[in-house]
C-alpha cells in the first residue's frame, strides 16, 4: 500500500504539527509530548475532558479537542497506547481547579495508562473520574476477556460529556452523564480492505476479492462473520438487527445516529448506508433525532464503516445539541 | 472494487436521499430531481448562487449547500453533467429576485449546461453572470483545447461568492468577488491509485505498485508526469514550486491553503503533508491565513491529494472569514 509519508517514525510528530498548524486557533501540542490540548488550555472553574489512545484514528481524538468537547487528547504511536509522561503534561497542563473525567476505551493498553495516569492525578490532588468505552457489540462478553472494545460511539462520549463540562457542571455530573452515554451507545462496524500500520510491509489481515468481514475492530482485530459483499440494503439490515436487538432500542425510542467511514470509503456510499440505516429506523418506529455521516473514528486507509446508535432522553438531546468548535466537529 | 451500494443506476439518487435525511435542516432535494437547493429557498432579496456537476465529488458539490455559501447544486450521474431541467428547477425555486451567479467548472458538459440555462434564465427575466473555474495548473493553456480544469479550488469560490451574496450584495458584486477568486487561485493534484466508476469493471486508469500521476485530474484525466513513489517532502516541495510559480504568488503574499484528500488517503497523511506545505510556505515568506485540510471535492475512492493556494487581499480574507453553515464546512 502506498502512503504519502516521510519516516514512518516521524508520521505521528509530523500529522500533529499539521494538525496544530491547521488548526492553531483551537488546538496546541505540548512541546515535547504528543498531547493535543485546547488552544486555550487551561480552562478554570471546569472539568477538564481527558481522552486518548493510537494513532491511526484520525480525526479520532485530537480532532475533537475544543470547546464543548475534550480538553486534551493523547496520541500515541499508531495503534499504541500513548505514555504517561504525556498523561501527566496534558492533566497538569488541563486542569482547572474542578478535576478531570477521563474516556477511556476498553483496551488493555489505555486502562493500564489511565489507571497510572489516575495515581499522578491523586497524588496532584486532582479529583478523576473514569468511564470505560464497549460500544462495539460485535464481541461477545465472556469471563475471562477484556470484553467489548470501545470504538466509534466514544465519539458521542466525548460530545455528551464535554457539553456537561462546558456548561460548568461538577465531575459528579459530567460523570454522570458520560456514563449514560456509555450505557446508552452501540455499534457495529464492517471491513471491506485492510490496512497497513506505516513502516510495516503486510496489511493487518487478508481479505478475498469478493469478501467482507463483520464485527472488525478499529485496529483490525476478527470480526464475527466472514462473508460475501451484499447489497447495501441487505448488508445495513443484517447490522441493523444487531445494534437495534443488542441494548434493546425499542419502537418510539429518539436516536442519534452516526456512520462512520473506516478511511478510505467514499462519502457518496456513507450516505447511501444511511439512506438504509434511516429507512430501517423507520419501519423500525425508532425516530431519528440526530445524525452524523463522515469520518469519525478510522483505521488508517481500511475501506468499510460503522453504525453507531445512541439511545436519547431529553438531557442527552440537550447535551447534544449544545455548540461545539473543534476541527473535526463545529456545531452553532 | 468493492462498493456498498443497490444498483449502481440508484447510488446518486439513493446518495441524495441519504444526505438530504442526514442533513434535514439545511439542504432539500427537489422532488424528481437531482437538485439539492437550501432548506428555506429561495432566500429573498439575495442573489441566487448555483453550481453543479458530475457526482463522484462528495462533498462537492451538495455538500457546500447552505447558509453563507450556495444556494443550489446541481448532481448529474457519476462524472457526467446534470441534465437541463434540473437546472431550471434549482433556477425557479432559488430565484430571489436578484439574479444568479452559476459557478461553472471548465469541462465542455457542465459549459454547455450553464449556457442553456442562462438562456432559459433570461427567458423567465432573470439576470445571470458566470464565472469559468479554471484553477489546475496541471494544464497547459493551448490554443483548441478546452485549457485548464477547474478542480478543488472551486470549492473557495463557492465560499467567496456565497459569503459576498449572504451579504446582499448585488449580481455585479457578487460576480466580481467570484471572478477575483478565481483569477487568484490555483490547485495541482497527486493519484496514488484509480477509482472505479460504480457498475463498471475496470478503473479508470492504472498505476504500477511505486507510481504515482501528478497533476491528475479529478475523473482520471492524465497529469503530467508519471513518477516512481517519493518521501512526502519532495513531492510537495515539486508541487508547491509548481503552484507558487504559476500565479506567481510571492514574498509577502497572504494565502488560504486547502490540503484536499482525494477519497482514499487518510487524514493522517494530509496532516503530513499540510505541514510540508506550511514549512514551504514559510520559507517562501508567504503567510498562511486561513487552512482547510481534508476531503472537499474527491475522486471516489481515489487515494492521492490536491494541495491548492488562494491569493487573499482585505475583502477576500473577509469574506473567508465570513459564517457559513453547510453539510460540509460549518465556520462560525
Amino acid at each position: 500500500m502506498k502512503k504519502i509519508m516521510n519516516r514512518p517514525e516521524d508520521i505521528v510528530r509530523e500529522m500533529l504539527e499539521g494538525m496544530s498548524k491547521t488548526h492553531r486557533k483551537l488546538i496546541q501540542v505540548i512541546p515535547g509530548t504528543q498531547a493535543v490540548v485546547r488552544a486555550d488550555a487551561p480552562v478554570m472553574g471546569k472539568v477538564a475532558v481527558i481522552t486518548g489512545g493510537g494513532s491511526g484514528h484520525e480525526p479520532a481524538h485530537g480532532g475533537f479537542v475544543g470547546k464543548g468537547m475534550l480538553d486534551a487528547a493523547l496520541a500515541g504511536a499508531v495503534f499504541c497506547s500513548p505514555p504517561l509522561s504525556d498523561g501527566i503534561a496534558a492533566l497538569e497542563r488541563c486542569n482547572g481547579g474542578e478535576g478531570a473525567l477521563f474516556i477511556v476505551k476498553n483496551y488493555t493498553g489505555d486502562i493500564l495508562l489511565f489507571d497510572m495516569l489516575e495515581e499522578e492525578a491523586q497524588d496532584r490532588d486532582i479529583p478523576v473520574k473514569k468511564v470505560l468505552v464497549t460500544d462495539d457489540v460485535a464481541v461477545e462478553e465472556r469471563e475471562g476477556t477484556t470484553g467489548r472494545r470501545g470504538v466509534a460511539g466514544t465519539v458521542f462520549v466525548h460530545k455528551i460529556a464535554g457539553a456537561m463540562a462546558d456548561r460548568r457542571e461538577s465531575l459528579e455530573e459530567v460523570h454522570r452523564v458520560a456514563q449514560k452515554c456509555v450505557d446508552s451507545v452501540r455499534t457495529l462496524g464492517v471491513a471491506l480492505s485492510p490496512c497497513i500500520v506505516p513502516g510495516r510491509d503486510k496489511p493487518n489481515f487478508e481479505l478475498g476479492a469478493d469478501e467482507m468481514e463483520l464485527g472488525i475492530g478499529i485496529h483490525g482485530e476478527p470480526g464475527v462473520e466472514r462473508t460475501s459483499l451484499r447489497p447495501a440494503r441487505e448488508l445495513v439490515e443484517g447490522m441493523m438487527d444487531r445494534i437495534v436487538g443488542d441494548l434493546p432500542f425499542r419502537r418510539g425510542q429518539e436516536v442519534a445516529v452516526m456512520v462512520n467511514g473506516m478511511g478510505a470509503t467514499p462519502l457518496m456510499e456513507l450516505y447511501v448506508i444511511f439512506n438504509e440505516v434511516a429507512k430501517y429506523l423507520d419501519r423500525a418506529g425508532i425516530e431519528t433525532y440526530r445524525s452524523y455521516v463522515g469520518e469519525y473514528m478510522t483505521s488508517l486507509e481500511m475501506a468499510g464503516f460503522s453504525i453507531t446508535l445512541l439511545a436519547l432522553d431529553e438531557e442527552l438531546k440537550d447535551l447534544l445539541d449544545h455548540p461545539c468548535e473543534t476541527p473535526a466537529l463545529t456545531q452553532r
